[in-house]
C-alpha cells in the first residue's frame, strides 16, 4: 500500500538539480527582513549558474537585496505530490544582487511574467553557490 | 486573455490564513543553519495557534530548533496554480520548539506521515506569532 511504503531520500547531482529547477516557474525566495526569517513565493528562470527572479512583493525583497552582490539568500522550488509526498526539491544558497544592466533586465522581464502590477519590478540574480537537490523515491519494502 | 489580465494581491485575515494553511499538508520551514538561510519542505498540521511539523531532514532542522521556545523560524505554504499563478500563500513567523510532551508528540506522529524512515523524527511546534496571508486574484482589466 502506497501509504505504508518506505521512502528514500536521494541526493541529486548539481546539474540535474539545476535542470529540474528550470522545469518549473515557481519557487520561494528566503531572505532576512528586519532581522527575521522571511520567505516569499516568486517566479524564476534558470540562466546557467544563476537563478533569476522577478520581485513582485517589492519592498520587503528589494530592501534585503542590494545592488551589489553580497546578501546571501536561499531559493527553493519543488514538485512534491500532495498525496504521496513523492517528488523532488532543489535548494540554492547564494549571493543575490539586483540586475543593473537594463538591457539584460528588460530581457528577463519578457520571460518572467509579473504576478501583480504593483510597480515594484526588480530583476534579481541569485548565484547558485550551493545547490542541494534531492528526490523522494519509493523503495520496495 | 488570462495571461494579460491584471492581478491583485489581497491580504487575508489571520483566521482565514490559518484555515487555508490547514487545508494543505505540505509547506516549507525556513530557518538558519550554519549562519546561512535554510529552507526545507516538510509536512504540517495546524493546531489552534500552532503549526506542528515533523522533521524528516533531522540534523539540519533539529540543530536549529532547541527544546526551549526561542529560535524564530518562518513557515510558508501555498496553493498557486503553476500556469495562471493565481492562488494563495500563507507565511507564519514565530518561535519554534521541539515538543517534549511525549504523549502529545506521539499523537502528532499519528497525524503527520513521515516522508522517509531516517530515524530523525522530532515533532516541532511553531507559534503563529505573525501570520501573513494573501491571495492573488484576477481583476477585470
Amino acid at each position: 500500500m502506497a501509504m505504508t511504503a518506505q521512502r528514500r531520500l536521494e541526493s541529486l547531482p548539481r546539474a540535474e538539480s539545476l535542470r529540474l529547477l528550470s522545469t518549473v516557474s515557481l519557487g520561494r525566495l528566503v531572505f532576512t527582513h528586519l532581522a527575521l526569517p522571511a520567505i516569499r513565493p516568486v517566479n524564476h528562470a534558470v540562466a546557467g549558474e544563476q537563478v533569476i527572479i522577478r520581485a513582485y512583493l517589492g519592498t520587503a525583497i528589494s530592501a534585503a537585496v542590494g545592488d551589489r552582490s553580497g546578501t546571501v539568500v536561499a531559493y527553493e522550488a519543488d514538485l512534491i505530490d500532495p498525496e504521496t509526498h513523492l517528488g523532488w526539491s532543489v535548494i540554492i544558497v547564494g549571493r543575490a544582487a539586483r540586475l543593473t544592466d537594463q538591457a539584460e533586465a528588460a530581457r528577463y522581464r519578457e520571460v518572467l511574467r509579473p504576478w501583480v502590477a504593483d510597480g515594484a519590478d526588480d530583476i534579481i540574480a541569485i548565484q547558485a553557490d550551493m545547490v542541494d537537490g534531492f528526490r523522494l523515491v519509493e523503495t520496495a519494502a
